[in-house]
């Protein structure tokens, strides 16, 4: 066996765009797991959150969201909200395109970021809520 | 060796936008492994197709095509077309930006998605085509 | 200990987006470890640059251009250049979206990438730089 996984919450505390730096937690877990060296894949269950890296400051996250709106608009309709009288359409399409998780190497115990570069879990959705992060070690 | 891999075939059924739901099918080679506990790495070979999540239901479906068409219209003139006479340099571009492959931690068996989200192959390609993806379990 | 990892160089060579096609490096890193079967993971430290794949051709780079400026002009105005007096908004926006890493699955020493596709190091960065890009071979 050469895999070791764990989990976390987070929780979303605005309704829109929430963007969780999860870079100490998932340090921590490899810290906590002895393990030197490997990959490390962070997951997020869900189809309207996706998990990528950032510079995690407060300007750029507005730029984020400036993007995701040329993206996907929040005023357009979304033929989504037809099937589930849901208004997150954008949310799922905004998750799908960044994917639900990213892989990290570590070594020496430490994840290779760059200086400025932050792991993060995005929450699209347009309500509050708690969500579940996988964390698996591979070695 | 803590590797296992295998492939299979997907084809597509229309020139446009066709996704493929292989869920239940990444699902029964990680049944059919007897392997636990570990990742999955889905990967599609080609430069035309891309793997993602998604809550897998037409009316979404219809919106991704909505945001793709954002990003990548299909009605400007792409320079790759001059490169090889070919119409698909939007669906290359799609590919690029979604990325080949997913990882998706697995426990106990089963693959640790949320509730609504698929596991799906995007071909973005514009004519109908068959493909070979490539699933990788490391444990 | 299942994981094998290397690094090496990359020169950006001019101001705007910057392609590294990596295929031949990542291939001789796989070849040069004597490993047959597995998973690739490259990973490029920082905020501002991504990896994917792409058919490598002068053409479809510039169809990439096209659509990055789509959905981050290089004519708006970015609110992380307040923070830091930089112009690299788009920058970090086009890094987080594509992400820091892919992984490739290889079988025969061989990566599994389809005949056009290329694995790439885009920089996205505003200046050019020397970049460390990490190989981490999981087997």
């Amino acid at each position: 066996m050469a895999v070791k996984s764990s989990k976390f919450m987070v929780e979303k505390k605005e309704k829109e765009l929430y963007i969780h730096n999860v870079t100490d937690i998932v340090s921590n877990e490899i810290e906590k797991s002895g393990i030197k060296e490997g990959i490390v894949t962070v997951f997020v269950p869900g189809s309207t959150a996706g998990v990528s890296t950032i510079e995690y400051e407060p300007n750029l996250i507005r730029d984020l969201n400036a993007m995701l709106e040329r993206i996907t608009p929040s005023d357009v309709e979304y033929h989504h909200s037809k099937t589930w009288g849901e208004d997150n359409g954008k949310s799922h399409l905004r998750a799908s395109l960044f994917g639900p998780s990213a892989t990290i190497p570590f070594k020496d115990g430490k994840m290779m970021l760059g200086q400025w570069q932050q792991l993060v879990v995005m929450d699209f959705d347009t309500r509050m809520r708690k969500r579940e992060v996988i964390v698996q070690i591979v070695y």
